[in-house]
């Protein structure tokens, strides 16, 4: 069943240990399809300017990435600039961000569209989520994502979307200062109340937690030894977990627990190198490959 | 096969978001023995003074302690005074240490127990520790564990002491600390090339990274809801770890994974009340059954 994902297209200048890089294409929407485009069908929803690279847009058509929903407007493309302070690779030090064309952003979506069963609102305002969701039919599957700028600017409109989605994702920084809790298990489930039946808390080098009614499991990241650049690898988990939840019947234990895994796997890749450099090379079968030494390192 | 401890038997204070407490049994050799004493014989090694109280030594020979090896010194009694700020129970913040009698302690061992196979050097000064060390015969065994402080004022002597050493256990920051690497794996690789051929990194809330040649895993902490005092956490792990490994035969991959898992479940009991309140009323069948919960919550 095919997959829509809306969020950022950008621009990003990245700094790290191993080296800087300029003009990537990266964006949260475009991350979480690097990943998702394994498992199924994606469409995107996004915004670029006038001065996107063509060859970013040809990269991703080739990839099999639909673009019928990502409208170009007058103006500049969304930039994102950081650096990651060696060893603290869950950090990044945004210096600057623009906004260009994002700002007065509205979703559309082709007709065609508006049936896709799985939704995902990547990392963007949630205004602009929430708009998004109401264009659509009624998924069957609405995973989320945010970020601290958005806990802390836009609590309330987060709020509101989380009561309307099902399964939700952030980072445990994130989880805790959303929901005020310390603990991750407590934070887990406060989560919960607040809306989405599932909760995935992702904790970078040290793995993931996932959290709902039936069950709860942690699993330990796959251990890389050298990250060059973890920019967007939270979209890229979150593109292999919902990618695998699409093809899915049932979000039973057993296929919930898979696409954790999946979504694991797909991450290890996007940090071993810059932007997408590892992850657009990437084959099922090299993720099921690597799945199966990260079961090897977590089998008890 | 019986398990010989070296390590400091004092006298805790203890203030938590849950409360304070004063004058606890407490220190690195009574919360290993804590652990250890459930899986099989523990002697101790170590000093207390003529101020300590009579019912924590009954307590301890209670729990079938041996005590033949700590002596009662003129002078008063080791101290450690130490907080948990709300919510980070990863870091102690030490209010005081009184070290008492630990000055100039030079640890002595009845003849009988130097044929003991297995040796752990719970935390003291690695000086202490080496001391003790040339006074065995040579153990099947040996584990050691130290902390920041001896990291720091010390890394000769811990360096030195470390290539004697089969198994090592540390928490991530010491890791980090003693080998100046910052990614988990690396780190580990990095401790092993000091000297021990068993690597165990402690992540507290995040689990447990194991390394040896031949293979490595990563394994969750048992998800604990609501932590009152974690001190002592990392010796009762190490007192579960080593316990486990005294009574098998040999260190195959299934029993070290078997031995990481005990020491997990034992830890998660410690840090659910104040000092040994909880640990000390354990039964191995509780271990046990809390493990079947640890290992379903980690199962793929």
């Amino acid at each position: 069943m095919d997959l829509i994902a809306l969020g950022t297209i950008a621009l990003d200048n990245v700094k790290t240990s191993s080296g800087a890089r300029r003009d990537m294409l990266g964006g949260s929407a475009a991350h979480f399809a690097m990943g998702a485009r394994l498992f199924t069908k994606v469409h995107l929803v996004g915004i670029i300017g006038r001065d996107f690279p063509d060859a970013h847009i040809r990269f991703l058509k080739k990839k099999g990435i639909d673009l019928t929903s990502v409208v170009t407007h007058n103006g500049k493309s969304f930039r994102w600039e950081g650096e990651y302070k060696k060893g603290d690779y869950n950090n990044a030090v945004t210096l600057a961000t623009e906004l260009g064309v994002l700002v007065d952003y509205a979703p559309r979506v082709a007709d065609h569209q508006r049936k896709i069963p799985n939704l995902f609102l990547a990392n963007i305002d949630p205004d602009v989520q929430s708009r998004l969701l109401q264009l659509m039919g009624r998924p069957r599957l609405i995973g989320l994502d945010s970020m601290n700028l958005w806990i802390n600017r836009k609590r309330p409109s987060l709020l509101r979307l989380m009561k309307k989605v099902d399964l939700f994702v952030a980072n445990d920084a994130e989880a805790r200062s959303l929901t005020g809790e310390h603990n991750l298990i407590r934070t887990a489930k406060a989560l919960r109340r607040l809306g989405p039946e599932f909760i995935v808390i992702k904790k970078g080098e040290h793995g993931v937690l996932f959290y709902c009614g039936r069950f709860m499991f942690a699993f330990p990241a796959y251990p890389v030894e050298k990250v060059i650049d973890p920019t967007g690898a939270g979209d890229t988990f979150a593109g292999g977990l919902m990618g695998h939840l699409s093809r899915v019947r049932r979000f039973s234990e057993r296929e919930l627990k898979r696409a954790v895994l999946y979504a694991t796997t797909v991450a290890s890749f996007n940090v071993e190198d810059f932007g997408m450099n590892k992850t657009c090379a990437l084959t099922l079968a090299r993720v099921c490959a690597r799945m199966e030494r990260l079961l090897k390192f977590m089998k008890p």
